[in-house]
């Protein structure tokens, strides 16, 4: 965590409002969509799903007369988890989501070396764990799995290469369906890879 | 989480530290101890399980020159899940953490239905879920598992009754033995009244 000591200041709403006009141009974001799935999930009992909040480090608390505690200094943390966890079919489900822009390949850019060692350990406890990742450019979304991820991961150390291509994506991962009520309709997926045999796990 | 109205402002340092006091004569908090029980899981393989982040609501964030983000402007929100979630052997766990200087009773104060909502679709998911519940007179931490939770808790609307029966957690819950490492050995609990046949989910 860093500590700032600066000067300037500008506000957040301004960042939202430009935040907006961009999801306006490239339709909702991979956020929004994950989020309203996992709404459509838990209103028909099919999943519970939820993103883990903003972990936020408080340094100063204002306790006023009559209203609610006010958070006067705080700073972001690193998450040290995945976004996304929780439980389908007694399964522990859990994943971090991520949208590029390139035509050619997804980048690690974004994903941190504790965030993947989170994803192993949660692999050893036999967790079903993966990637979300959504080429805007070609509105597709995959589900790539975690033990995928850790071998292109741990390869950069040997070629360099920062990014999986997207032909591999692609080959080695699943496309994700898009429904009018579920939008990243991953449960068909983990459905598909994970649950074969009527319901026992398979493949992890 | 509550929204105070009350006089005073004060820092959270000075309240951080007021705690401090607290712990002092009366050993280590309970969330404290469940957290060093976590980390020695985690360094063990034994399971993963994170606390998650308090919830906030950002309002106003500086981004001065050079330096971090600074939060100027945020309010807590309350919790729409338990606080504790992850995963061991394969299961999802999920389990809120309570403590009472009470000798008598646990009461339902600082559990909101929206938690009992939550457990309850966790358990429809065939996760395990359950509070700890620690009685810091007797220093006795017992795991009550969710589905008895619900009966007391749906009888309120009965009898009126807030809380549960000392009496009650000592007969229906399973006490948490102390280990040195593993403060609240809750995983011994799990596995005697989750995994028994040889790792299969039994009784939930």
């Amino acid at each position: 965590m860093q500590y700032p000591n600066g000067k300037k200041s500008s506000s957040l709403t301004k960042r939202a409002h430009l935040n907006q006009t961009d999801y306006s141009n490239r339709g909702m974001s991979l956020e929004d969509d994950i989020n309203d799935t996992n709404t459509y999930y838990m209103a028909h009992n099919l999943a519970i799903i939820h993103k883990k909040p903003t972990p936020v480090q408080i340094v100063h608390v204002d306790y006023p007369k009559r209203s609610a505690a006010v958070i006067k200094e705080a700073y972001f943390k690193q998450a040290s988890t995945t976004d996304y966890n929780g439980v389908y079919k007694g399964n522990y489900i859990d994943f971090e989501a991520k949208e590029t822009k390139s035509k050619h390949s997804f980048p690690f850019r974004n994903i941190h070396q504790h965030q993947i060692d989170h994803m192993k350990q949660v692999i050893f406890q036999k967790g079903i764990c993966f990637l979300i990742i959504r080429f805007s450019m070609y509105q597709e979304t995959y589900l790539f799995p975690a033990d995928k991820l850790f071998y292109y991961w741990d390869q950069q150390i040997r070629n360099g290469k920062k990014s999986i291509r997207y032909e591999t994506v692609k080959k080695q991962g699943y496309i994700i369906p898009v429904r009018y009520q579920a939008k990243v309709d991953y449960l068909t997926v983990i459905e598909q890879c994970y649950m074969e045999n009527g319901g026992t796990t398979n493949g992890r």
